[in-house]
């Protein structure tokens, strides 16, 4: 397999005995445990999975071609103990995934650790065949949920009722479970990016941003769709939509392979800021996406990653005017050897209901 | 303010300058904040919450006599700049919230740190009126959401439909969010503590067992109830389902102010283990319930906590015998001051649906 002899290599270049992969994630990306607790130890000649009696069952199903091994104490006295049974000297660990408390656990228990960067992240940077499949079936499902919400999208209906629904026909399309909790936020609350839906009823007239993700075994997707409610609106919710639309579409012109991502940033970024929106435009143009819904590639102005063949990450520009209201349209892109693939295929004009 | 004062104390108490709240359950807890990103930098003087761009307008509103700071760099960057500004030469750092990986950024700042152990923690530890009231009403909206499926509980209708139909309730209740997926696990599938519903469809005779939970206002609710579905069953299903009953109460009795967590574990224990079922379970008895649904005290055999006044804990014992089924029971708790108040009302009896 793949992910494994390439975490074998990484066991031989960083000169340790074995590798910790705590973070749930990646421990689902190696082993196929779907679980919330459970980690890896993998050594040159045996991967061992590790989890405790409440996943005993489930584990027996899901992992194959690993140890499994039921723990009753918790994470430094566990992998204190099978240092010692497997004579693992020197432990690799996930530094962004063990707190400084376990570190300093470990230490005391007389392990020789060193910190590994991204080695996981890197292999999930690129997706495989079967990961892109999941999340092109998670895209349908959110996609599908929300043709089916669409009549109930009316004047009068709340926020938080919509939410409900949403998420209640995101389940009923299969999804285990979602993302995060849809965004559902009308009138002047579209002018707050990530807004918790409230108890505000629709109004003719009204701009209404949906931001929700579906899910498929483990896989996650992500959208942002911005539609009008029927009646009068202001001129400038309409020009808001079409400078966001136009730098959604600048930045997936940007998005080839060998692109740098702050470039594709730029692209969209610099267009909002030459109408004059620069200060309403606050957050990253896009995060890659998969187990986790926000992963790498990061896509901002901060970033040092590149979109190379197989990655897969948001585009979703907005544009956030305090006291008025705002846009943000998100598609998820696949990068592909001569270009790319947008991955979702709800229509991204304005939508008047 | 109670809670400020006491972390004005540390700051004296552990010769810091500043102390870094970066756990997010905490970062609500001391500022209202009900983001999923942001931080606070407690200093003698002056208490700053800092966010992003995306919660800009949330702060305003939630965020109380704390300075905000809306920042667009990360985390490690943006303490080195207000760590220069406010001459912070010491911070304090929550332990368990930081991992190593942005610890030694930190370090590479020259920013001098401080790890703190349960500092927030032991704050959270002991709820205050407010505080067990939203648990109380996390607890009243998952029993009505529960008295509200049960109607739907019957031969045919599956595990998946069934937590779906249960999130949707608790949603229509009130809640905000769910603080755990919905586990519906019937029949051989009752013997996985944390079962994950499938598309297995209830069937006469069938042992059911829902664990769930409410929330109100951040605030979380966890209960177990194992049901039986009109038909023929085995005697040694109901024979569990009375060790575990009998070892619930013991637990309950036990759980009296003064009392060490790992006695209230054992009066469970010790039953489930003299009827011979000592293999069949694995897990802890119960876990503190609050901002988060696993927090402080932890009541197992490896527990150093007492109860004391204001505490407020589940009590969940079960036996799970693999091939043949399980049972769980789990209600929430409050430590008095001169006793326990069982906070759950619905009755723990074995109901027949």
């Amino acid at each position: 397999m793949r992910k494994s002899s390439l975490l074998k290599r990484s066991i031989s270049e960083f000169c340790v005995d074995g590798i910790l992969i705590t973070d749930i994630a990646n421990v689902r990306y190696l082993s196929g445990f779907t679980g919330s607790s459970g980690f890896l130890i993998i050594t040159k000649n045996r991967p061992i999975f590790v989890t405790d009696f409440r996943y005993q069952e489930q584990a027996k199903k899901e992992v194959k071609s690993f140890k499994i091994i039921i723990q009753n104490v918790e994470l430094t006295e566990c992998i204190k103990k099978l240092a010692s049974k497997y004579r693992i000297q020197k432990l690799g660990f996930e530094a962004h995934s063990i707190s400084y408390q376990t570190y300093k656990k470990l230490l005391r228990d007389n392990i020789k650790l060193r910190a590994l960067f991204d080695t996981v992240e890197a292999l999930r940077l690129i997706k495989s065949r079967e990961e892109l499949s999941c999340i092109k079936t998670a895209i349908r499902r959110a996609e599908n949920a929300f043709k089916k919400l669409r009549r109930f999208i009316k004047v009068g209906v709340t926020e938080h009722e919509l939410a409900i629904k949403l998420e209640g026909l995101l389940r009923e399309e299969g999804c285990k479970n979602v993302p995060f909790g849809v965004i559902v936020a009308a009138g002047l609350r579209s002018a707050l990016p990530h807004a918790q839906p409230t108890n505000k009823a629709l109004k003719r007239g009204d701009f209404v941003l949906f931001d929700w993700g579906g899910e498929c075994d483990g896989y996650y997707s992500d959208m942002t769709r911005t539609v009008a409610i029927k009646g009068r609106y202001l001129q400038k919710h309409k020009e808001l939509y079409s400078i966001v639309l136009n730098a959604q579409e600048r930045a997936l012109k940007a998005a080839q392979p060998g692109t740098k991502a702050a470039l594709i940033d730029a692209a969209a970024r610099d267009f909002i800021a030459a109408q004059g929106y620069k200060k309403h435009f606050g957050h990253g143009t896009g995060h890659g996406i998969g187990l986790a819904v926000h992963e790498r590639p990061v896509i901002s102005w901060q970033s040092k990653d590149t979109a190379e063949e197989g990655m897969v990450f948001t585009i979703e520009p907005g544009i956030y005017v305090p006291g008025f209201g705002g846009v943000r349209i998100e598609d998820v892109v696949h990068i592909k050897k001569n270009g790319l693939a947008v991955l979702t295929t709800l229509p991204r004009n304005l939508k008047v209901l």
